[in-house]
């Protein structure tokens, strides 16, 4: 009764957003009506602005405003080459990290059963024709080491052995700075297994 | 170079909601753009919404969608009283505890010299026409228990006083379920100095 109803409005439709409670929904509505309208205006017209721009691209399934993203269509990148990733924000991790120089293919998912995710949703007809385009040599997988994420590597990589295709997947071990000490077990035993010659 | 320009203006522009990093605004454009497309339309109508209709209540200075708010122009509150409160959560807080049944008068801040809010940034004059027209009687400061809200408790205290208002301020002491020796010893000393017989 208290609320203006389009305050209301405001505050729920604020809770769509990942990790955003009633609290800090109202929170949020009111810190841009009080301190930050123009903030507010800016973010309606970006969400009007990206939802009627942004599809997926042809090539990568990744996030495109044209029919083939920039990386795809980039003369740059070594088309021998495609890593398989769950998410375009894998993606953009993969980037950040500068250590990659082939392209993408985003399964936008993982296969997990339960959630009625299988290799429809995650468009693995589209990954094989992508990836038996005759120029692919190797595919990594860069899927998540949950088990969704192993599932799915496997699952791929069984698909994608079965047409020829060199697979190889991403290490596994201790991270970077890691300590023996207070790395998990499992990590660690992975570690043990998979460990190379020097 | 690799981010669709719409999916960065979109990422960029969730950055002006409270608490929310380069990382958190990523998360949210692409749980947004994957998972929940009609929730993001709603939340841009919703933001167009609320800054196209959303204004300050002439009476309370709350927000409001019409000129007068709905509980300022209700026939079953106290008009004798009057509430002082730095924000409209904080009032809501109020008619959360359902503790309270007079009228309000909402700062859309506190003082705080420093950066740059003094007297008329808080509505004061405005405030004072409020109070003085004959009907209230008390006037309670329940402005928050900082050094910003205590000065101006002490300010508008003062100036509500000189014109023979009734002026209260809202208890300090132990939390309801505070122990003792759990609260921190500024409250415990207040809690003491200002006790009350039993």
């Amino acid at each position: 009764m208290k609320t203006p109803s389009s305050l209301e409005g405001l505050i729920n439709a604020l809770r769509c957003l990942p990790g955003v409670g009633p609290k800090s929904a109202q929170r949020m509505a009111f810190h841009l009506l009080q301190r930050d309208k123009p903030g507010a205006a800016r973010l309606a017209a970006a969400l009007d602005q990206a939802l009627s721009k942004i599809r997926h691209c042809e090539r990568c399934n990744s996030y495109a405003e044209d029919a083939v993203c920039e990386l795809c269509s980039s003369p740059r990148r070594d088309a021998a080459l495609l890593c398989v990733v769950e998410t375009p924000a894998d993606l953009l991790m993969i980037e950040q990290a500068q250590c990659y120089q082939g392209l993408y293919f985003v399964l936008m998912g993982a296969l997990s059963p339960l959630d009625g995710i299988g290799p429809k949703e995650i468009h693995l007809d589209r990954l094989i024709r992508r990836a038996t385009d005759g120029v692919v040599c190797e595919v990594i997988l860069a899927t998540n080491f949950t088990v969704e994420g192993e599932a799915t590597a496997h699952h791929v990589g069984e698909l994608l052995r079965q047409r020829g295709l060199r697979v190889s997947r991403i290490a596994r071990g201790l991270p970077v700075g890691g300590e023996l000490e207070y790395v998990d077990s499992g990590t660690l035993a992975q570690a043990v297994a998979e460990r190379r010659e020097v």
